[in-house]
């Protein structure tokens, strides 16, 4: 079962600080099949429904050159996630997990990183597979898929750093 | 050259919103070997140096279990990044490129995302290698590497819809 608000046997919150320490904009909105928290998919899976991403103006033009890549990291905001749980029982069965040693949604800072295969773009709509938020999902960022993607600037001393413990 | 603040030939910039949508805690702190953004790698390796993640209470029992990962993925704050351009010069050539299409710093939600090798953990520090960021770096999220991490709680019926377009 999706988590809705419940807290379960053996889970741990904590209170959340009362200020924020850095805002997002929402660059966009999701559009998927998925209207009930209790359908989305648990993981998405590139060979899946298509997606529809809708960014917003003024970031419409920050699109051009997305279709070289045939994947994209898609990060947005699970708006509907509690962020108090530190330990959290995904099965309910009493045994709990560390929230970072999941990829639940209820988490601190609730934001999804999917891979997406790119389908194709129309003005401000991104159509893409892979997706597993709900409909009308904020979006937060748009980039290359990691391994796909070379930087065009040129490499910095950085980039030739190895392993320094002799163990690795 | 890593941007600092200038702005380049070709580069075009909006102007952001004056509220933001959501707020970010920061729940940690990065640790590198790079003091200056004109040495940072511009992507992480695997075999890079080692860097420390430092969690903040009350996190740090959300890392209960992330040593069953041999990856995790980390998402930090780009805090130094300027977040209005749309249209950006990655060579300083003349040559632009939209903001989604790269995986600059500079983006309108400066969220970094890499995937480390877990090295170890120590009460509330996690050693890691592959990151790329400067030393003090806020972290907002860890999570296992998608590939490595299989739900524990059942299945949702989202999890078996494939393509629904019949073309693939």
């Amino acid at each position: 079962m999706v988590r809705l608000h419940e807290l379960r046997a053996g889970e741990s919150v904590v209170e959340l600080p009362s200020q924020m320490d850095a805002g997002l904009v929402f660059i966009g909105r999701i559009h998927t099949p998925w209207t009930d928290r209790m359908e989305c998919p648990r993981q998405g899976r590139l060979d899946g429904p298509t997606c529809r991403i809708e960014v917003f103006e003024p970031w419409v033009a920050a699109l051009d050159g997305i279709t070289e890549y045939e994947q994209i990291e898609v990060l947005y905001w699970l708006h509907l996630s509690r962020r108090d749980l530190v330990l959290q029982s995904p099965a309910n069965d009493g045994n709990v997990h560390g929230t970072f040693a999941l990829r639940t949604p209820a988490r601190p800072n609730p934001i999804g990183t999917s891979i997406a295969r790119l389908v194709g773009i129309e003005g401000a709509i991104v159509t893409v597979r892979g997706l597993d938020c709900l409909d009308g999902t904020p979006l937060i960022d748009i980039k290359p898929e990691r391994s796909l993607f070379t930087p065009i600037a040129p490499p910095q001393p950085g980039d030739f750093e190895i392993d320094d413990s002799g163990s690795g």
